[in-house]
């Protein structure tokens, strides 16, 4: 991409170098950084480097330790850093990374209204952070299932879904050989990896979730801890007595782990081991600072399901739980729906707020009308875009294949880039102090002809150069003062420029030059 | 489409046919009917059926008169026969096409609510109805370029951005031969068809604004009033005292017919024309029946320039227009923007219905951001579901070309699709009575697992079967319990139909059972 290249911004503290990708502009304009998520790049075998490995290392064995219950447990999180008053490398990363200041990133993770993603055995993630004060993030989902399997395909696809713009990637996987392909995604991810081990879990016993127990599921736990995985989704708000909730539904339970613990408290007659056992999994999270991702497994899958009681009672537990979770400094993220028509939306975002604490918010979507499969990334941009606006922090795409099959490479750029157009709206919208800006230097370049930048600054500038060159194709029309849109005469920024001109020296006086030299506007210039 | 059929269905008056695209489903499911604006199909050399001729001219001469100014003149409206207490077979058929009761209409027009656009020379249109209270509509812009001309692709675009379900279009042809294509687009068209006569006008005057006079436009006014051009776009609202305001923005003036009628007025040091005989527009208006759609001339191009006082202070002038009009029983739309980002959109119908006296409003987008050229079919669907939800009466599309070049036929139904699913989410957020059905009828097939119920019920049949037909192709996975997004054994919607029928004979007594079965619930089960 002529015009892009990465840059790094060096923080205070020797080490912390922050990508950006630098966009040079024509024209003396000065060039404007972007966030970043693309990452090193990698050789897959090899992997990518250990970046935060020094200061995991550095602060080892300082403070490590939380007290509950009169012991004194193993303590890794940035949230336990951050309560102690500590600035963390990772925390100056994040803030040359959003542009503010490191003590405000503190004191957002202390409060628990923002995380910052950081398995200690994930050191090659670069820093960030989720949280409703910074830039609304993206999720996207990868993973492998029984119907398509492959190892190269994935890694493929994390690259591919970092390289435009994802924040954080969800494994997925649910077909064979979930551990290798997760090690491969783990080494070669810039960005926290987020999992559901139940899936794992539930290949452990056959796939028949009867056979599951708390022992099988905290096995997973720290199998997948080990390799380094920066939060979890666990769907322990699923209580035996919410399950009838959901039995008069349109679409009944539609989150796998959901209906999958759902089916295992029916079978036993018996509360949600997850829940009863909820605590322990606490201890397992801080020691290696796993974030968890509080799944909604009962949240709604249709129009009609939206905003009930079913989903209502499982969000109050979660809000219990998200403090449990805080008594240990392990920090938390709650998951939200889903399908949601507009009008109620904004309740969801208020409800999680009040009853989580304001623990960040993590939604799928939601999806404001289920009555276009195949365009559900669109579908679900409208619901991201207003949630995010409302406060949510970070918004999991959706790619055009929802409900209908598992997405492919086109498929997932599709969504990426639907759920960065999602996030950077709601961040306008919410007033994030650097938003504008990016709008403002491509309107400009928009209205000053200069094409080139124009592309460059685009969220695609592959597909907007490709777009423009359709119908003019040739070198000349990079700078023209019109598109194939009007033509040259017909052109509004054309006109509008002269006009800016004339009204800038005043207006009544110069009518007379204008109407004389009328003519000079609208001829097709191609400036060389 | 398989399982897809069009029907009619009659009005209470004969020769009221309606046409609804009626979809059969499989399982006992009663079948469901949806808004259909695909017409009854042409032959683009003969045209269309005249449907309303008879209606016409059964009323010609009863009552057409309005009186102004102590004279009589001619008046062929519906919002004339509406302010008399006259159902006219066209109101008779939106009625029935909307589901609502037909004096409802009739009140809503002759309130200014609503417009029911229908020049008495369009005598092919299925009557359509804009206003609030009813069906959020779409319209789809085509148009030949001086870059690209070729009649044949327009009415072939005309005829697919309906078969998609646009409900009006606009022609903004502005190269050669204008009224031949427009010609042949009106004899094909089944929906109302807007222009911006403005284009035609400077074509006459070999494309110099400055040569421009009442004289040429009201010529070409009536050339198109004679054609059956049902609404058309005046940019009157563009005064001269307001060209300065918009002098400092970032992108200054976009709308093609705003920049060419600023510098008209700055060339020529006078009052913009068309505000000056804005009534003498009127009484053409009034005796064919067009509809004004009064142009936004100054929208806003660029997100640092929404809401600003250039684009408020032209609304306030075309409130004072819609006000005038309503005087000689004209019926009148309002354009509105553009490019705005979220919090700003509500105010944009709030201030336009309370100075405009809830006339329509009808919106480009608005974007929600400038950041993602050739994707604005998304960042501006975001921006058109919400304006819409706000009160938004019509939503002008825009495609992934917009900015970068002229759409061709894959681009038309990207964006009529977008702005579908747009207008479906809105209707869906104001409560519409019928909205929901059709999301409730299509997630019940979804839950239900028939898969071509599913299909045909979906805004885009052809690729919802497409992209399920990607990964599992053969004709047995469209009975399956399952699809590839999850595989058989994880599917939540599977494991929850099961869930439900558990839970409906009650829980406890049953969990035994259940877990008797547990297998069963996992067998990837293949119905014949």
């Amino acid at each position: 991409m002529n015009g892009r290249s990465k840059v790094y911004v060096e923080g205070a503290r020797a080490g912390v170098r922050v990508p950006f990708t630098e966009v040079a502009l024509s024209g003396g304009e000065a060039p404007v950084r972007l966030y970043d998520t693309s990452g090193p790049g990698s050789e897959p075998e090899v992997g990518l480097p250990r970046l935060r490995a020094h200061w995991i290392a550095e602060r080892e064995g300082a403070g490590d330790t939380v007290e509950h219950g009169g012991a004194a447990l193993p303590c890794r999180t940035q949230l336990h850093y951050a309560k102690q008053g500590v600035v963390t490398p990772e925390m100056e990363f994040v803030a040359v990374r959003e542009g503010l200041d490191a003590e405000f990133v503190r004191a957002e993770i202390a409060a628990g209204r923002a995380i910052l993603p950081a398995n200690v055995n994930h050191a090659e993630t670069e820093p960030m952070i989720i949280g409703k004060h910074f830039l609304t993030k993206i999720n996207a989902n990868i993973g492998t299932s029984a119907v398509s399997d492959s190892i190269a395909a994935e890694v493929e696809k994390l690259t591919w879904a970092v390289k435009w713009g994802a924040d954080t990637v969800m494994d997925l996987s649910t077909g064979k050989h979930i551990h290798e392909t997760r090690e491969h995604i783990m080494r070669n991810s810039p960005v926290p990896i987020g999992t559901v081990p139940l899936y794992q879990a539930l290949e452990k016993v056959d796939g028949d979730p009867v056979k599951l127990t708390w022992e099988v599921y905290r096995d997973t736990i720290v199998e997948q801890a080990e390799q380094g995985v920066d939060y979890m989704t666990v769907h322990a708000g699923v209580l035996l007595r919410y399950v009838p909730l959901a039995a008069e539904r349109v679409t009944g339970i539609v989150s796998r782990g959901g209906s999958i613990m759902a089916a295992w408290c029916l079978a036993h007659h018996r509360e949600n081991f997850l829940y009863e056992h909820f605590r322990e999994l606490c201890e397992i999270f801080a020691e290696y600072d796993i974030a968890f991702s509080l799944g909604d497994g009962l949240r709604p899958g249709s129009i009609a399901d939206a905003n009930d009681e079913a989903q209502f009672a499982e969000l109050r537990t979660l809000g219990e739980l998200t403090h449990i979770a805080w008594e240990y400094d392990v920090q938390v993220m709650v998951e939200g729906p889903g399908h949601v028509p507009m009008h109620k939306i904004k309740e969801n975002v208020d409800l999680q707020q009040e009853i989580c604490g304001e623990a960040p918010f993590y939604t799928l979507g939601p999806l404001t009308t289920d009555i276009a499969p195949a365009y559900d990334h669109i579908t679900s941009a409208i619901g991201a875009a207003m949630i995010g606006w409302f406060g949510t922090a970070m918004l999991c795409y959706v790619t055009p294949k929802e409900h209908l099959g598992l997405p492919n490479r086109e498929d997932v750029k599709e969504g990426v880039i639907a759920y960065k157009i999602a996030a950077h709206a709601a961040d306008l919208a919410k007033g994030h102090p650097q938003a504008q800006a990016w709008d403002d230097a491509l309107s400009k370049a928009r209205f000053e002809f200069r094409w080139q930048d124009q592309f460059n600054l685009a969220l695609d500038p592959d597909r907007a150069r490709e777009y423009h060159d359709e119908t003019l194709p040739a070198e000349p029309a990079k700078t023209a003062h019109f598109c194939s849109m009007c033509g040259p005469k017909f052109c509004s920024m054309k006109i509008s420029q002269e006009l800016k001109e004339y009204a800038a020296k005043g207006m009544a006086d110069k009518s007379e030059e204008f109407a004389a030299s009328g003519g000079r506007v609208y001829l097709p210039v191609v400036d060389q």
